[in-house]
């Protein structure tokens, strides 16, 4: 799959899996909801989620900032049905209130109308992606 | 969500993502099908995907042995509904053939009947679960 592909396919998902590693190496995996501007990847910390769970991931990106996220489709009668893309990227936590997390909350709400009803407060995880790769069973 | 319902959730899941990371800590993430066994993880890799892919994921397990499994429920209308299990464990490759790999063909083959129509010939991925943690939006 070309790259051009992966990341339409990408944008059209509404929820990807996010990974993240400590400084150890141990990885961590959440969902996330996401929005997408040319190659930076925007993820929003609610304040609902269990806020061990919310820290975890942005402490990880704080001590090894490579992170990968996925979106894929499943179709368990029909395996030829798979697919699968991967956003390899850089993140960084920036402050509530910064133009980017601005951004992000600007790009969100238009995006999902649970965000555009309460936007999020917390602070907001910009991945630059890097490379855009993908797999298709067809 | 206590450990135990993490675990049941997970196991009625019909498909994961699986988070490794190299010796370096890079993330590395892929959707995977699977058998449980008590708290045994089983992941057969097809001949079918591409074959980078494929040894991937084993090339990071064998650098770097820890690992981490999702399985979550997303719907796009209703965010109360979200939930997610997550196992944390570690892996292993064990070879085709091997006493492990022919309980995990088995396992996979009551399981899906893709693998039982072709049972899969490759090294299979045997994680030790080591700690079963979830959250739920209700």
């Amino acid at each position: 799959m070309t790259a051009e592909e992966a990341r339409r396919r990408f944008s059209e998902s509404r929820v990807a899996r996010l990974a993240t590693a400590d400084a150890a190496g141990v990885p961590h995996i959440v969902p996330v909801v996401f929005a997408l501007d040319g190659d930076e990847i925007f993820i929003a910390v609610d304040r609902k989620p269990k806020r061990t769970t919310a820290l975890k991931r942005l402490a990880n990106v704080r001590e090894n900032p490579r992170v990968a996220l996925l979106a894929d489709g499943y179709d368990d009668r029909d395996w030829y049905a798979l697919w699968w893309v991967r956003a390899d990227g850089v993140g960084r936590v920036v402050a509530p209130g910064s133009p980017d997390a601005r951004r992000a909350v600007a790009l969100l709400a238009a995006r999902y109308r649970q965000h555009a009803e309460a936007p999020p407060e917390g602070p907001v995880l910009v991945v630059a992606v890097h490379r855009w790769s993908g797999w298709s069973a067809r």
